[in-house]
């Protein structure tokens, strides 16, 4: 259930209304969700229950009966999709219905050269949003843990010399203000799809987040992941799928493109798709883009280099700066011959 | 190894260069390809045992050195892309590189009038090969096993009528005559992918094989029962990925798209994918259906019914008549898009 | 729901029964347990259709409501844990409640020699019955196949010298009754678990059969290919598991403890645990065995060799003659401490 | 590689040896160990390298050729089993060879009663270890979180009244100084196995860490896991194995022991095992935990309620008292009688 409050309720006035719960053995938690005060429940209340309760609490708005264990995030709770906007003014990117985003750029940003070359092959390939990892979480403590502050900068001066909005992860709460202050979108590794006081922090800094599925997390997990910065009243979230755990050693991954499309149906959140981390292999970026766009993704977020050969951090996966340029062009080629199957809705802005 | 016989040996050169080798404790394995007696070796042959077998066998023609356990299968052994023969005469369909075959029909033949009615709408739609289980292999002995024979019967007759080829699974050993009269493709289901003995038996029998990936086999597995084919002299092997164990139940299975590109690298062999076992549920297929033709797969498999709530076994994922003749021009139009990224080859006839 | 009939009806008296169901659109299947005709229906009969069909059909003697799809393999058909015998005179060894049984030789029969030297480690260490490979499932066409036959028979002659009843694995229905003449148990390998012709043909064959559970079947799934061999009226079924497919390439498969403990509360059949396959490494074989019997498993079955560096096949997962006496020892010594903590029951012998 | 700098070093040494190293293109991370200021390396030296290194840098002691990902964890650095001791004076508890430690407790703390309660029924049975959450990982913001630094005020009064050491989860940076006040040893969670900052955090902390294996993490991952707290100079880590991610809904997790054995072999930490975690159901409990005696792990973490049916979380995983009971007697029965298996060694103190 989500009970909306009044609008301009106060935190006193939520304090309220958990009280008058508690006192019936209910557990409510507070969220806020456009401009709204909310508590969310994990039990149903019956008819009888919601009477009583909006007749105790004149706080009360409204009471939904979301069935779903994530509530924000539902289609229940808001049927259309959303549209999440990054970026400003000029190079203002939409995420959602109607559109298809290429977010593309280096694994990690290892020199001024490399970040700044790679962000102009990105513009000039047509890619919409700029990517490139400053704090790395890497398997090993003996592997390069990225440029961290310094790398951030950099981020924020190629984005804005070349126009793109910019996308870069953010691994521990102590972070969260330095990624928010450099950056257009806050990343949330899959790793840490789970770390849910960094979802926490990472929410209430106010900036669009980009949570990475985890490498075995159900839908149904991941969805209650971004409910935990939903909750926040943060409404800002794109999901992205990047590959899960399999038997098969042949790709590092398994990119469940069925998942993708499983999960548009529960939640209005966009979901855009990460071929680079999903296969581990330059080769299968390509298909599995133009696949996401098939299906109806909202976007995809690619890793490209130079010269990947050099690259300090997964080159293996990077794609060559001509098959970034061949891949811009096709997935918009497929999204749009499959968009009147998907049925365009109108798009719905998010915040 | 691959050894190569010189075109016209028989069976006694055969056993006189396996008897040679396993002079040398080497084992070798009879196989056959384009009409060529061939054998086989797990081991690797240097430069001196190469130079000897090829003095001491005046039968040998080539060795060659394959390095992939699965030889005749192998990009190594064939890099041009295969393309399978489906049906004869006016239905004949090409499965291979430069084209994209929709096979379509319903889970189960159940009677007459539903066959006919779905091989209308399967024609009518634009799809080119009829599908149809006769022999269902179910996972409680308390579930409709099919209709047996008498299915084979109609699918026959309906795929005469509508200048359909057929596709459909065979079980066991002692159908495969008959699934191989009636049929034109004969399918081995993904529980049967490693029955060896049935791999080899239906191998036998000269018709186009379409094999199923198990549901948890990996890329090389699948190969390696590809191989137990190919082996039999049979080259007409279609692959078809369709979804692999996840610990997920949001899907019936996850779709390895992924798996399908990586595949592609390592055979000749063109593979198709089933979206409808993938997922279990109609909203997904088309999707997926579209996202097979997005990575440059050679067709689809879907499950299509005209009344799916009536049927006997796996409604849920069987699409409507009108999801289909949109699926069929949507693949196309996919196909038609990506074609130049995936660069057209020249089409290479097996058989 | 099983409907068993009475003792002494007739097929006839089976398609009667089954002929007045369908005039009220309910399928029955036809079953046998302890030579009884039985009907088995997936659905649910209410208590009016209960009452009509007993005053319809005289030949029903009562209806037994089982919710689980297996039906004749649930522990709601029959409570108390069963007993399997197997072989014959005195070395019978009972596979059940209050017993530890000890199945253990060659991966594959290679020789004369190879399994009669096994075999005589196997007696001396203790162990109960006897295993060898006589048609071996290999995943390439160009690996060793067995002995086939020959190795039947050399298996039957080992197991009468040294008293010891034998398990081997069956691959095709045309080879069972080969393998009901010269062994005391028929094995149904991982790859055949959902090969329901050949489930079929081995439950009809009347000897114990030891059905392994399949790399990624769920436990249901197991009890459903139990419940196709309990069917035919065959209720002498060893289940046995023997690791399933996970994502990590450590361990060959991962060995699924939970997984016994948990299908023993689900069927009454008992469970045995193969820890060579799950492994394929010798140092974890003896560890895992020993779990096997912490758990109240029933037994396990190992692979030995006296010297597995040379064997033919899978060497790198038998253990050696001492590791095999030092395994008989601890699974006792196990056996006999957790004993009074399942609470032994009365011991339930089928057939 | 390691390089062991002389006793006595500092971080100035270790900068100059890094910086010599960069030199040659080598990056080398700084770690420590024993006391010790240590250099590793994700590349090989060969002995020229090495050679030259001595000589360039007299800082270094010793370089040892440890080829394992994971350095300071593996057996190549250190062969003998280590032992974590636990807690102090008369309370102390040796985790490792020779012993099997029973940590028990709620899954979360909810109460002075229930909290005293069971840790009166966790010393009355045997146990050794009180555990308790304080902080929760929880699927859902919608659920009880735990209650805190309250929750670790009564843990650390529980663990003094009746003299057991404690076990409690820290999931965040800004709380692993108040864990580590009130706690003897601070748990990771699965869902952090691979946070990275909060693994360096612990680490620093300086007492004993619980690793717990995340659900979809191979080995080698759990032990770079591992190495980053062993990086920071604490030597002090208590693996965890807790169930992997399986297809089978039919237990929560699947309990990989032969994993547990696998891991034993790659490092000289010992290891426990969770077996309410990885199962989820009170009946699965005690068969596994004594399988974790069976195979030779060096304890297990159990979950045990006065009132499972009252509990705020996970009530149908914890064990009753009386199971308790049983099962610290049993695994320490099954421990005995394998012990001569495993061959004691002798014990190995670490810190």
């Amino acid at each position: 259930m989500l009970i909306i409050l009044h609008s301009g309720s106060t935190q006193e006035d939520v304090a309220t209304v958990i009280a008058e719960l508690a006192g019936v053995s209910i557990t409510g938690y507070p969220a806020r969700n456009q401009g709204r005060q909310v508590i969310a429940l994990s039990q149903h209340l019956n008819l009888e229950l919601r009477t009583w309760l909006q007749q105790a609490c004149p706080q009360v708005e409204r009471i939904l009966d979301i069935r779903a264990p994530y509530k924000l995030a539902s289609t229940e709770y808001r049927p259309e999709p959303s549209t999440v906007i990054v970026g400003q003014g000029a190079s203002q990117v939409r995420v959602g219905p109607g559109g298809f985003v290429v977010m593309a750029g280096p694994c990690t940003i290892e020199s001024e050269e490399q970040l700044f070359k790679t962000a102009a092959l990105v513009k000039q390939a047509g890619a919409n949003v700029l990517r490139g990892g400053a704090f790395k979480p890497r398997t090993s403590p003996y592997s390069f843990q990225g440029m961290g502050v310094e790398g951030l900068k950099l981020l924020q001066r190629a984005g804005q010399q070349y126009n793109l909005p910019t996308v870069t992860e953010v691994m521990e709460s102590a972070y969260v203000e330095a990624v928010a202050e450099y950056a257009d979108i806050l990343q949330i590794g899959a790793r840490n799809m789970q770390n849910f006081p960094l979802l926490r922090e990472a929410g209430l800094a106010g900036k669009p987040i980009l949570l990475k599925r985890g490498p075995s997390a159900t839908l149904e997990e991941w969805l209650m992941a971004a409910e935990y910065i939903l909750a926040t009243g943060n409404e800002q979230v794109i999901l992205c799928e990047r590959g899960i755990k399999s038997f098969d050693p042949a790709t590092r991954n398994c990119l469940d493109l069925g998942g993708v499309v499983a999960v548009q149906e529960k939640t209005h959140l966009p979901v855009i798709v990460d071929p680079s981390h999903a296969t581990g292999k330059r080769s299968l970026v390509t298909p599995l883009g133009l696949a996401a766009a098939a299906i109806g993704a909202s976007g995809i977020i690619v890793e490209c280099h130079p010269h990947p050969e050099q690259a300090l951090c997964d080159g293996a996966q990077s794609i060559l700066p001509a098959q970034l340029v061949a891949l811009v062009k096709g997935v918009h080629n497929v999204a749009a011959v499959v968009r009147d199957i998907y049925e365009p809705v109108e798009s719905d802005v998010a915040a």
